[in-house]
């Protein structure tokens, strides 16, 4: 075997910087389970050995789960529409957050990942590539796409595919929400139908969160965009917004207004929140402020009118990371061969997360578990594949 | 980390069988080349780290190589039209061939490959597939395509990508074939400007070898596929073949005929070849015959008529196989950022792997190394890289 090629460090502006040093020559690697150490191991692995695994695909296509990696490999695609904080840089740009997602499905919860960045932004074509070359990958996790294009390209792919298709900037963030909104809930006493939710930002996100939200219980529910609250007298909104407008059926306003007597806010969108409008909000509030890197209430702020305070961040407790979601969820999926990823499966991994966290454990700054809580990921995906099964999606 | 999936072995008509047995689950993996073990590795990894990777790249685009894995991935892509010899079996089916091509790519290359497997199977809807997936890898290797369609898709993807795109089947069987011809041509004496060579099939690989040898000094050629040699009077002919008929400018007739007094038989095509028609070849033949598991002339019969004799098969002297060069050939282009596979790269790949046999070790029984010569992939790699120096096609 010949060493990997390592580009020159010459001229290198970057070198030197640990992030940038821990990001060269790409964070993941394709190696092989299996030895190929003489002729007798490649006639096996190989020509001619694999033909007959081959023709017993050909005869009964089930076994390509069984002979192959398929059954446990995520695409990871993007087109780097909506990348991080950062928008459309493209899909070149792109790639070490998808490399970095990889890692993560590998990491946490034993998936093997193949970042897929396409050089393409047109739906039609989005989605026809992407079933065009479904055939290899036993899920979809897509990432970073621009919203609303994110919820078509979702459903059109959903309809098409008989693999969890996942968009991970939705459901993982609306997974994780709904878990420490639970625990939130179980610390200040309050009940899922009585509370008031403010969530602020109807990106992909924040759909999302106001999606399984309402499936959870949320009756009382505004979503608000830059302009306002999405209300159906709105005549600017889009398909995905005006239908959210129509469920949540809550009146046209300010974010400030909406905040005024609020349980919880939930912050999606990168703003910010000014100091009076979260003094507003009523007593045993919970702020979950999940902009990265600068939280749209900080928290030093938050905690002066909520009992319970949540971030995206690494640095505060409570740090709200799809991680915790998407490698479980993957997980569970794979070992029941589901066929999609249902609002069971997500409800359930939440419930599941948040289970996570014994009544004793329970306090103001602990209602999520840590990322690295070895827990996490069996937990979800034993409780993501039991509901596959309740829900019929699970195959032999 | 959760444990991989691992289906059931209930019901497994093949359990036990070592050649199942061994792909069971898959042969390759992703794995991290990083460690994410703390908050600070995840910070650096992923989020907020990785976005200043990102836009370090959305900057200077030039930085993906060096940030990511793109520069060693290579993308291993079929539609499953004319997988080994088994025709048109489809995606699903061809998998296990594309992983272990993955697999010999890293173990003999240390290049990382991905296995993608098309659901299309127009021309255009492929090239269109793939040069959207292209920002994610470095390279295109082509596998298992039909003919002639392997030919127009992988002349529009050269045209269309800035990375190597190389057709595999074609390319590889026809580097490895030439190596080979050189040594058996020392062996013999004789030159390769007066040997007379006959291919039999005008597929991908003879096409191919019939192009390299062209390259390569031979002006007597005969290409012959089911209907006899390929010669400009035919009507039946694509495009793909009239042009080879009217650059070898040989008559037309039957593949019988053709060997009367030919120097060289190769055979690509699967078929048959009676033994009165390999006994009409000149002194001092050479017989390829490369036909799996069944060679077009088995190799106790040529061995009455010929003084070298090479097969695609291991269990006999001479394999002519591509794993012999395919992972040298990408090794090479990537450790000097190849823009394209040439011509000049593919002879001197040819070069160097004949040259790794000295003349005192140079025997009928020993004109091309074992694929488990370590010392092929890096001389493979060393002269494809300068090749691409001298073709101008190597990029900082």
């Amino acid at each position: 075997m010949v060493a990997e090629p390592f580009p020159s460090d010459s001229a290198d502006t970057y070198a030197g910087d640990p992030v940038f040093d821990l990001h060269r020559g790409g964070k993941i690697e394709v190696t092989s389970s299996v030895k190929v150490a003489d002729a007798d191991d490649l006639s096996k692995a190989y020509t001619p050995g694999v033909a007959r695994v081959c023709t017993a695909i050909a005869e009964d296509p089930s076994l390509v789960r069984r002979y192959t990696w398929k059954s446990n490999v995520v695409a990871v695609v993007t087109d780097g529409t909506a990348v991080l904080g950062l928008g459309d840089i493209g899909p070149d740009a792109s790639l070490p957050v998808m490399e970095g997602k990889a890692l993560l499905f590998k990491e946490f919860g034993g998936v093997d990942s193949v970042p897929i960045a396409l050089d393409c932004t047109d739906v039609d074509e989005f989605v026809e590539t992407v079933v065009r070359m479904a055939p290899s990958f036993g899920g979809i996790n897509l990432e970073d796409i621009s919203a609303p294009r994110c919820f078509e390209i979702e459903r059109r792919l959903k309809e098409r595919l008989d693999i969890p298709v996942f968009h991970d900037d939705q459901h993982g963030t609306a997974v994780v929400v709904l878990a420490a909104l639970r625990n939130a809930l179980r610390l200040t006493g309050k009940s899922i139908s009585d509370i008031r939710v403010v969530i602020s930002g109807a990106g992909a996100a924040g759909v999302a969160c106001a999606r399984i939200l309402l499936q959870a219980g949320v009756s009382d529910l505004a979503v608000v965009d830059s302009k306002g609250v999405l209300s159906q007298d709105r005549a600017d909104l889009n398909p995905v917004k005006l239908s959210l407008a129509k469920d949540t059926g809550v009146p046209s306003g300010r974010l400030v207004d909406a905040l005024d007597g609020a349980d919880v806010f939930l912050g999606v969108s990168g703003g910010t929140v000014p100091e009076e409008a979260i003094a507003r909000m009523a007593p045993g509030a919970m702020i979950f402020a999940l902009a990265n890197p600068n939280p749209e209430v900080h928290p030093d702020i938050a905690h002066r009118y909520a009992a319970v305070v949540a971030t995206g961040r690494s640095d505060f407790p409570n740090q709200i990371n799809n991680v915790l979601a998407f490698p479980g969820i993957f997980r569970g999926a794979f070992d029941v061969n589901a066929s999609r990823i249902t609002e069971g499966m997500k409800l359930a991994a939440a419930d599941a997360l948040a289970n996570l966290i014994s009544p004793e454990d329970l306090a103001a700054d602990y209602i999520i578990p840590s990322p690295f809580d070895p827990r996490v990921a069996p937990a979800v995906a034993k409780a993501v594949a039991a509901a596959a099964d309740t829900d019929n999606v699970s195959r032999p």
